[in-house]
């Protein structure tokens, strides 16, 4: 069994700062310090161009300061606009638009209730007056904090119930008359979506940076990464046509997906604030991509635990290299590599994951099987060439591995049946890859008698359903067999 | 081989709101609003005193303007002690430290760079100050910008670099004449100072929230849930004692810990800024958390993958029950449960993690090893009872759990290394489980004049250098083994 390969590179770090002093440290964080700049532009070149949006957007900001009659009319409020600015702009439009919306409900919200409590206060008396606002700015304070502890407020407004506070509060704290709130409030009202237009209008109209595109694109990559793994595995386990070079390298690749939960979510939720772009909708079925993630998290898992048996110090023994197992097994692994870079090309392209998939899925599940009755009939089968007994014990880590692979597959299929549903959820009409398919419109044609008439299905769609019907037919069988392995 | 069984909430919600209107909906998120509340309040108490206490805080800052000679002293600026009230006071003490820290830094070093601009921009004549001007502040929030992306910096100074883009353009922007610019910087520095003191005051004195605390509870929590799981894995998994009663819900703690990194090494930024505070000094080596929490993540994967075969529909065959391989497979789990339990326990209570944890990992070494040394003999002796031989494909499932918990056993002494290293690492003094056992004492006499003259020792870390060595012989002698299983 494989020991523990623990992910760890802070040693390294840790030998290689001990060995040099404060100053050297220094001087090497300078001299690192543009190249790494470099680095981080060309990962992602849409943060240059993100940081130049900033800057224009304040520039445009302040170039109302030049206007003399836009800044005598408003006075001291003038820096509201600045201050949204800087606050709202964020690199996603969800994001922005986000935090714009929740900035100017807010702050419309809690004006008008602490110009109505700051009303409230007035009419009773000098005495009463302080111990009505600081009782109102306590509680409510106190119970807009604990809302903020809500897992649904925190994911959406909780920028929102911050804004509230701070303006309730400057609101009804402040010394003013009412017709100075009045004006007050309505200045700062109209700096503020002035600040937020222009925040909303850079970041919408320049190149933007959509949320949902980023959330789309990383659950496709994710799964396309674990497909390079799989592929990867069974060359670099059984080490293969003799090569002493290994591609370990490639294989860790899938990492990143183990702990992508949370970013995911939060794009999700900015994705939620986004109008209609490109090929997604207002209100695309986002959440259906948070499942997906799960089940490729969940399959990273599994993929985590195989990835433990590469960096075993003890590998297969020889006597069962070059049998039938090992084909097997670098069959299930390939195939269900394949299977998923095709579901994640399919995801990202948003063509439908009908033939290429599916046969990917069915081959690496024949293999399952074959391997399963390999493993009925004898234990001295598996010794395969010389037809020596074997140990059990030197057959264990590729029935290990054989079984891990077995799950993979199993959550390749999950990960299939997800995209077809989101496919089917979403009006979003995927693409079928494979348009005008002589066979698929007469199949469409026989069958359609037997759609009730109240469901339009179009032909890409009823190709769909039929594809799950087969696959769940295929599937449960699958199920019965493999849970047998 | 286990199905994966998904991990998904959201189908079953789907299904109860469509069975009703969206009247009906509404009404029920009204009725359910107080239970929630309620439940969120019981969840973490420490929320509701947080709550009371961001309330006391803005109340206090409130006052200020009560007192005339203030509120006239500073005019406009006295929204801002409310504002940086607001903004600065987080949940625990080390995220309101980090943010009025960052707040006031940048703030005056904005302000200095700002004040410098203005300046010289004033000097330039009328024509060129805008265009200076412009370009100052296009080029400042754009770069800033791009040094928030960079992973360190928005981990600790985040705030601090949007708080310093919008001092900078607030003052420089600014049409005043020098002088009143001098003023207001003082004005809201001082302003600034005193909400972020009260802020501080609060959150520190008022039932602070240590977030290292809070980090060393979690990853000990963590550890503590994956034990969980194995002590209840081997009754579960083999359905022992007849009890036809599942306590599945029991072993789904453990999924928590799959996601918990990004608010582990949250807690370990925050935690960063916090002063010496109970038993840990400043500067506490978090990075040892974090590392302990990365096993566990590890452990929990492997964990994930063994609870895939508590939902198998096929549960082992019968012919395999009540006997050995289950014996063994039932003791692994179970002492490597316990060990990571006993390891928890040292990590949350400071103290060492020596024998208990150590024999318990021991143990459930040697019936890793049983189990090895009973495959290698002979296939037959796993049929047990009987005598009758068995397919190889019956052994299969059972064979791959014994496989995942050996990885389970190793990833526990990996821990167990981490907690130990943590412990000699930090000045901060495990206290001993056993102290003064004269065996202990002795042995650290008889030894102690091996050790350099150099190295301070005390006993409690001599015996836990020993205990080191010790399992590291274990180990490696073991590793050996575990990877021919």
């Amino acid at each position: 069994m494989a020991s523990p390969a623990v992910r760890d590179q802070d040693n390294h770090n840790d030998a290689e700062n001990s060995s040099m002093g404060y100053c050297g440290k220094a001087m090497n964080k300078v001299v690192e310090f543009p190249r790494k700049l470099k680095k981080l532009g060309q990962d992602d070149p849409r943060r240059i161009v993100h940081s130049l949006k900033v800057g224009l957007a304040v520039l445009l900001v302040s170039l109302l300061y030049y206007f003399q009659p836009f800044y005598n009319g408003l006075g001291d409020t003038a820096m509201w606009p600045i201050l949204t600015v800087v606050v709202v702009f964020e690199f996603s439009v969800g994001a922005t638009l986000g935090r714009g919306l929740n900035r100017i409900l807010a702050t419309f919200l809690a004006g008008a209730l602490g110009f109505g409590v700051h009303h409230l206060a007035n009419l009773s008396g000098d005495i009463a007056h302080p111990i009505l606002i600081g009782i109102f700015v306590f509680l409510l304070a106190a119970s807009v904090t604990f809302i903020r502890f809500f897992p649904r407020m925190k994911a959406r407004y909780d920028y929102g119930l911050l804004i509230f506070i701070l303006t309730f509060c400057l609101i009804s704290v402040s010394g003013y008359r009412d017709e100075e709130i009045l004006e007050m409030a309505h200045k700062r009202a109209s700096t503020i979506l002035i600040g937020a237009f222009i925040a909303v209008f850079v970041c919408v109209f320049i190149c933007p940076v959509w949320a949902g595109d980023d959330l789309h694109n990383s659950v496709a990559k994710n799964i396309e990464k674990l497909g390079s793994f799989l592929e990867g595995f069974g060359d670099e386990y059984f080490k293969v046509a003799g090569s002493g070079e290994s591609n370990m390298a490639h294989l860790q690749g899938y990492i990143s997906v183990l702990n992508s939960k949370q970013s995911e979510e939060t794009q999700a939720n900015f994705a939620r604030w986004e109008p209609r772009h490109g090929k997604f909708r207002y209100r695309h079925p986002w959440r259906y991509y948070l499942k997906i993630g799960n089940l490729t998290r969940q399959c990273a898992y599994r993929i985590d635990t195989l990835s433990g048996y590469l960096n075993s110090e003890v590998q297969t023994p020889l006597n069962i290299q070059n049998n039938q197992v090992q084909e097997l097994c670098m069959k299930m692994s390939s195939e269900s590599g394949k299977a998923l870079k095709e579901l994640a090309w399919a995801l990202k392209t948003m063509t439908e994951p009908c033939s290429a998939a599916s046969s990917h899925i069915t081959k690496s599940r024949a293999a399952a099987n074959n391997l399963k009755s390999m493993l009925r009939t004898n234990a001295a089968a598996v010794a395969g060439v010389g037809g020596d007994q074997v140990h059990l014990l030197d057959i264990v880590p590729a029935v290990t591995v054989a079984s891990l692979l077995s799950d993979v597959v199993a959550y390749a299929e999950q990960i299939e049946k997800s995209i077809q549903k989101l496919a089917s959820f979403q009006h979003m009409q995927f693409k079928s890859a494979e348009r005008k398919k002589p066979t698929a419109l007469t199949s469409s044609k026989t069958s359609s008698s037997n759609v009730g008439p109240h469901h339009v299905i179009t032909m890409d769609r009823l190709a769909s359903l039929q594809v799950q019907e087969s696959s769940k037919e295929i599937g449960s069988k699958f199920q019965r067999i493999r849970s047998a392995v």
